[in-house]
């Protein structure tokens, strides 16, 4: 039960804190300590219990999904922050503190589980986290998570090669965008994992240009960066393929991301920082003076959220460890002209970097 | 111009509260007030000033969308939120405070909002706002928001009726979710509003019943809930529809759930609270004897976002004004057996509710 082990070993780190009582509320937290996936969740964890609260549209769901947890409905369907808190409160001996994630805890969240508190506890008893302890845990993905981001990372590969044939010129990009969800889904996607890329001609320049009724070009280039969600778990891949023959600026261009990308992929290894992967990338870029067209960072984490920890970026410290996995995807933004960006996800493994999209990255002119 | 209108609004209840300057971060927020649609935003507001801080990414997308405010692209990529709480330090008189979102703000954040000041401001600059500004104007949707949530729906209402002819018995839940998803695509859909439900036999109990691998049965039935975007606007609705004959415990759930669906649909006018609109629900499935199975609330405001206020449920004091649009969606879940809801978008107008999903109610017997 995987569930069990991850929820031993956050108790290891809460005890090695001298952390007594951990409040967790961010929903995909909650779905990788217990397994329950519903959208509204609070779970209250001590050393010896682990309970989580949600509402009455999910009682029988929350039975059937939670592992090594306690379920709780809640009589009021709008109390599960308020009653995890409470259970803290009577959990703990006095004195002690309760903590709370505060990337994830909003104010008014803040202000909602102090209410909840006897009125002699309310001030001090919530503290917040020094360290994202189950953001630290979900960085280093478990066998079974491998399992599950590897089959999606896989469902992302085979629709590359399903939507090709449609990239033709003339047509809108939503309508690519439409067959690559249908595909997706009828091979047993649950839902996309962020929203379609489709991004043709001079709109290619957009790092984020969203499917529009925009038909493709005659001649240029079209970004595709979509992902699935399988078992919760997301893939994320992006390829710049031609409509036509890439003219000479294009295909340089081309040329030096795809060697931006492949010197960072080929510098993920164990104990290598984050800052130097997105080195690897933007110093190829700078070497061809394509830098400044570079406008975001080399990648990020990718689990059970399409964007997690760690952040492959300028000057992040955090190392990589084996059991990571993370995107590698640079790419070059000529504004009005044409935009370029290649995009793998890569595990860090002991070896090295292992790409789990070994879908070709040689310029495809259709 | 839709912001410039929006803003004013915005700075006049800012100026009746005494706010002289206002920093918003919550995405759909930004969208509404200058149209901007990136994914980092952090839009700092005076009586003069209005500058929407985003990143590289974004930098075509941001001058191409913001209307009524400037853009403004930080040198590094981090900072948008930082240079935004800068602009207000420097824009309002000293020992006065700028103003944020507690609902939408994580204690994280409010730190490295603080941070971002100079050392003598940080304690006492920044304070929650009291009532949610932004969120009050958009309870209230504008004519040309009304124009984007009544096509939304339209399309919704098309989607209904292209879909039926695919409800058949030993479909996968998944694959007709795939094709009405690719349907959405196809009719101008930018994505689905939420992940679709469609929840077949036993599993129509489950209120939040995710599309599966399951086939849809010979005899039972089969709920359909799910929305699309159309130009950032949100459709939502649902009907649960019988493949086979109904049984008579079936049948007169359904039919109790139809009446109080209408009972709260007829309920809806201005001066009206939330709380009656949804005890005009659960009043009659009480006398039914069959509020006990309706375990959510009966409903939402709907644009923007999915899930906005106001919240149709017990004891909201909230009063209902011309030009909210919110669900009515009461529903029965006998668990282990079979569930019903039925949910329409309605128009809070003078004359009383307008119904925007008008597509049969009547019991589908497939």
């Amino acid at each position: 039960m995987n569930e069990a082990s991850r929820l031993r070993a956050l108790r290891r780190a809460m005890s090695a804190q001298q952390i007594e009582a951990l409040l967790i509320t961010h929903l995909p937290d909650v779905r990788y300590l217990c397994g329950f996936t519903g959208s509204n969740a609070a779970l209250g964890l001590t050393a010896r219990k682990a309970v989580v609260f949600t509402d009455g549209r999910y009682t029988a769901q929350a039975h059937e999904e939670t592992k090594a947890a306690r379920v709780s409905i809640p009589e009021h369907p709008h109390t599960a922050l308020g009653e995890a808190c409470a259970l803290l409160e009577s959990s703990i001996p006095k004195k002690t503190r309760a903590f709370y994630d505060p990337a994830h805890t909003t104010v008014s969240a803040l202000a909602a589980m102090r209410a909840a508190l006897g009125p002699g506890r309310r001030r001090g008893f919530f503290g917040p986290l020094k360290q994202p302890l189950v953001s630290e845990l979900r960085m280093v993905k478990d066998p079974d998570e491998l399992d599950r981001v590897v089959a999606a990372a896989a469902l992302g590969n085979h629709l590359f090669h399903a939507i090709l044939p449609h990239v033709q010129p003339g047509i809108p990009e939503a309508e690519i965008a439409a067959s690559l969800e249908f595909f997706a889904r009828s091979m047993g996607a649950e839902a996309m994992s962020f929203e379609t890329i489709v991004a043709s001609g001079p709109r290619s320049a957009l790092p984020h240009g969203r499917a529009t009724s925009r038909k493709t070009p005659r001649n240029g280039f079209v970004t595709l960066d979509f992902g699935v969600i399988l078992k919760g778990y997301c893939s994320d891949m992006t390829r710049t393929v031609c409509i036509g023959k890439a003219g000479r600026s294009e295909r340089s261009a081309y040329d030096a991301v795809l060697e931006a990308q492949q010197a960072a992929v080929a510098a993920v290894r164990p104990g290598v920082t984050c800052g130097e992967v997105d080195e690897a990338a933007r110093s190829v870029l700078r070497k061809a003076g394509l830098d400044e067209y570079f406008t975001h960072s080399t990648g990020h984490g990718v689990g059970l959220e399409i964007h997690e920890p760690p952040r492959i970026a300028r000057e992040q410290k955090q190392e990589l460890k084996p059991g990571m996995v993370v995107t590698i995807e640079p790419g070059v933004y000529m504004p009005g002209r044409f935009g370029i960006r290649i995009e793998d996800m890569v595990v860090v493994t002991e070896k090295g970097p292992k790409v789990l999209t070994p879908v070709t990255k040689a310029l495809v002119e259709l």
